[in-house]
């Protein structure tokens, strides 16, 4: 048995998430777990380093799996071979073996998530699938600047739990949360959050980029995204956002 | 009536190309015009540089029309007008008034289009819908290169031209062919052509990419080229590549 690390890409659209449900559904885990049962003809578990909602999209999620490598196979072989089994919206970007203790999940050190939102008069037709669009609404970018420093830090996000019957700790670090403004000839194109953090809860990213979307959009006041914090009452918070603006960027392990 | 000039973007996987057509079909023209009567009540006719094929893309296609403003309306106000009642995959993303004279079709100097072939064992999740995927296969760059220099110049391009029963002439200028060769840390990834000429014929760089793929994959030699374009025979030609590949990047007007 050889331990893998695998990287991995891919348009959500179409997919009920990363995790395989109960319920019938599409998933990436599941549509990986099949290319690997279909090479060695055994349940391969394959972990990754967390769920990604149904129709959100991944440029750097990690999963592990421990498997009998087939006789004579290297792995740049099995790249080759998962990569042409997958649909064309699943691809794996690399592949290597690993310490036998190495876990997508536990292991994990930060996670980082990119949300887009497309503000712009003009609709973006080549990348709908993956930002927001929130056409020609007025944001405020100073707002939201301002509002994501007072969320950077450890905290309790239990008004930003998209799970209401969530018993664990609601408490997470978030490092950093860049805001960049994007323009073109128009004016303001795009609004792009880049959230790095130690694990994030359910909804997490989409709950605050709702709140910050509010704040730019002055529903909500600069000052509001503390109350909500400290409320710790998700009813507070704004909107969860959709899940095509949201990616799962990169996972960084120690 | 003024004469409004508009540069056009749009995601063709889900039209049946630009140009309206006798049979039914979800066309960009049509949909342009739709909105325009909606707006005016009249059936004001949307001239396009050219027609580009079901599944084409465009950055930069433009169009010209002839309208009576509704009173109080400025330009600015139509394009948002427009954006507006457009769907998703089809956006303005400028217009303005020019000289009555001009048209999109009879005035346009040069076009230029773009082909992508993704050629990497790993495909491009992301772009799928917007480059042909042409996975882990061995392709010369070099002879792509050599084999496209024949063709740069003034020819007649009957031998790459998809309409049997063309009447006009089939004699074309292509300006430039640009071949770019992009890599990542697997090797080769994308293959990029961009044509630039006078006009093209139906399916004509869609004809030309198939047969510089046959000649970089060796089904081909480099020396057809010449052999090909002076038999003037579409058969000795290679396969017309699928039409997601390709893009009309810019259309100039002197």
């Amino acid at each position: 048995m050889i331990n893998l690390k695998a990287v991995i890409q891919y348009d959500g659209t179409n997919y009920k998430g990363w995790q395989v449900q109960n319920s019938t559904g599409d998933t990436i885990q599941g549509r990986i777990t099949e290319v690997l049962k279909e090479l060695t003809g055994e349940n391969v578990e394959v972990i990754g380093s967390g769920r990604t909602d149904a129709g959100v999209h991944a440029l750097g999620q990690v999963a592990n799996f421990h498997m009998n490598m087939p006789e004579g196979m290297k792995i740049s072989d099995l790249l080759f071979y998962i990569n042409r089994k997958l649909p064309m919206d699943i691809a794996v970007i690399s592949l290597e073996e690993v310490d036998e203790r190495f876990h997508a999940r536990y292991s994990a050190k930060t996670k980082t998530y990119r949300y887009r939102i497309h503000v712009s008069q003009v609709a973006n037709v080549f990348e709908k699938r993956f930002v927001y669009t929130y056409l020609d609404q007025v944001v405020d970018v100073e707002k939201i600047k301002t509002a994501a420093e007072a969320l950077v830090g450890t905290h309790d996000f239990k008004a930003f739990c998209g799970n209401k019957h969530m018993k664990k700790t609601t408490v997470r670090t978030i490092y950093s949360i860049e805001v960049k403004d994007i323009y073109d000839e128009n004016g303001l194109k795009e609004i792009c959050l880049e959230y790095t953090g130690d694990g994030f809860l359910q909804n997490m990213i989409r709950i605050i980029t709702g709140t910050l979307i509010e704040i730019g959009n002055g529903r909500k006041a600069v000052s509001d995204i503390q109350s909500i914090l400290e409320a710790k009452d998700r009813g507070n918070a704004g909107f969860t956002a959709p899940p095509q603006g949201l990616s799962l960027l990169k996972v960084e392990y120690s």
